[in-house]
C-alpha cells in the first residue's frame, strides 16, 4: 500500500492540527479560542505555470504551520493516518509563535 | 498556540475598530453616523503574480486604517483577540481624519 | 471619526445630486425629466493594473458631473454626509451643460 | 440641468429612430416591415482597452444609422429628449440607403 | 427606408436558403434529408480584434454558401426581405456541391 | 443538394462507427463491450487563433479513428448520409488497432 | 475492434488499482485504510498548449501510480478491459512505497 504521496501542481499535502481544549495544568481553554482551523505541511507539488508557461512556485514549504479555510481540502488516507490535499492559493496564512 | 499570522498571497489581515456610540462627554452619535465598516491593518500578504509572473504588491499597508466592505472576510482568532481577512481588492479605500 | 475617504484601485467616490423638482420661479418639472441619475466626483483611485502591470488610470476625475447607473455603488458616510462608491467602468459618463 | 452628454469607455448614445407606418401618400407599410429597430449615433466614447492598454477606438461614428440589438441600452433623459446608451460591441451595424 | 446592412465585428449577413422538397420532377425528398439549415452569405463585418489588437478577419466570404446551427441568430427585415445575422465562430462550415 | 461540408475554425465531421454486435461467425459481442463511441474523420477545419493570432492545426487528421465523448457533436445530414460535427478539443483520442 | 487509445491533449489514460481488502495472510484491513482511489497510467496525450501556442507536457508518465479525484474520469471499454480517462490537471498527485 502507498505510503507516501507527491501533491501534482500547486496542491499541498497537510496533516490538520487538533489543537489542545485544556492547557499543561488542565484548565480548559475558552472553546472559541481553539477553533484555530491549522496543519502542518508535510508535501508541496511544484506549482503551476503562468500565461508565459513559468512555473509558480508554492507559497509554502514542508514543516510550515499554515491557516487553512473553513471549507474545502480534499481527504486522503495513507496507511492509518489522515491527510489533507489543498490547493496553495486556498491556504490562508503562515501561523507563528 | 499561534499568535501571529503572516497572511498569504494578497490577503490583509485586518483588526475591526467598533466606533464609539458616545461622545466624550457622553452624547449619542446619531446611529446611522456610527455605522462605518472600518478596520486597522495589522498584516499584509507578499502580493499575487501578474500574467507575466511579477508581484503586485497590496495597496494597503500596515497601521492604515481602511474601509470595509459590508460583507467578506474570513474570521480568524489568535489567542483572545478577533481579526479578519480580506482580499486586498475587496478593501474599499483608506480613511483619513 | 473619518471624514475622508481615499478610494483604492478603480473605485470613485460620488456625491449623488438630488434634482430640483420646481424651477427657480416655481413651475413643476414633469417628473420624468428630473429623473437623471447624476453625481459629483469626490475622490478617485489610483486606477487597476492591466495584464502587463501597467496602471490604468481612472477616466473621470474630481469635481466631474457623471451619469451614474441606475443600480449599484456602494454607500458610505463619513461624519453626516452620504457619498457612493463606483467602480470606473460602471459609470456611464460625464453630464455638460 | 445637463444638456450634454460625453459616454465613457466603449459607449454609444444613440437616438432611435421611429420608423414611419405610412408612405408618404398615407399607404400603411405592412407592420413586419416597420419593425427594424435602429437609431442614429449622437456621441461615442474615446473606446476601451485592450490587454496591452492600448485604446481600441468605438467603431461607430456620430451621424452614423446603426442597427440595434432587440434588448438591451440604458435609457437616459437629456431635457425633454430620450436617448439611449448602447456597449459598442452590442451595435449589430450600419444602415445605409 | 434602409436598403443596405453593413455587419459590424465578427457578424455575418445570411440570407436563409430554403430546400426543395421536391425534385425538379416533382418527386417528394425524404423529409429528413431537406432539413440542412444552410444560406447564402450576403454581407461580413471587418473581424474583432484578438489580444493584441490585431484584427481577425472572418472565416467566410460573400457568395459562400454556409452551414447555420439549429438556434441563434438575430433576424433582420431590410425592406421586404429577411436575413439573420450570426457571429462568424457560430457558422458551422461552407457547403460546396 | 450539397454534398460536401468544409468545416469551420477547429470543427471536425466524423462518420460515427456502428460496432458489430456479432463476430464474424455469428457469436454475440458482450453487450458492454460493443459501447465504444467511435467514428471516422472525414474533414478537419483549419483550427482556431491562439492569443497571438497563430493558427493552432487540428490534432487528428482525415481518415483517424476517433473515440468520441457521450454526449455533445452536432448532427449534420449530407445527401443521405448523416454525420456528426465535434470540436476538436471534445475529441477523446485516436483509436488503434 | 481498437485495442489502443492514444488520449489527446492533456488527457491521461488510467487503469484503476482495485485495493486488497485482507493481508497476505488473510487479515482484513480496516475498511477505512482501502478507499484510496489509486490507479496506474496506461498512457498520455501529447499536452495542451499554453496562450504562447506551447506546448505544455502532461505531468504524468506511464506507469506512474497516481491518486484519483473522488468524482469524475470517463469510463472507456477497449475489449473487455475497463480503463478510465481523466485531464492531467485533475490528476492529485503520485503515489510512492
Amino acid at each position: 500500500m502507498a505510503k507516501r504521496l507527491v501533491p501534482l501542481l500547486n496542491r499541498v499535502l497537510v496533516e490538520k492540527i487538533v489543537p489542545p481544549s485544556k492547557t499543561n495544568s488542565g484548565i480548559l481553554f475558552p472553546e472559541k479560542s481553539t477553533k484555530l482551523n491549522s496543519g502542518r505541511v508535510i508535501a508541496v507539488g511544484p506549482g503551476i505555470r503562468d500565461k508565459e508557461g513559468k512555473i509558480i512556485p508554492v507559497t509554502v514549504k514542508e514543516g510550515d504551520t499554515v491557516l487553512l479555510p473553513e471549507y474545502g481540502g480534499t481527504e486522503v488516507r495513507l496507511g492509518d493516518k489522515e491527510y489533507h490535499l489543498f490547493r496553495d492559493d486556498d491556504i490562508l496564512g503562515t501561523l507563528h509563535e
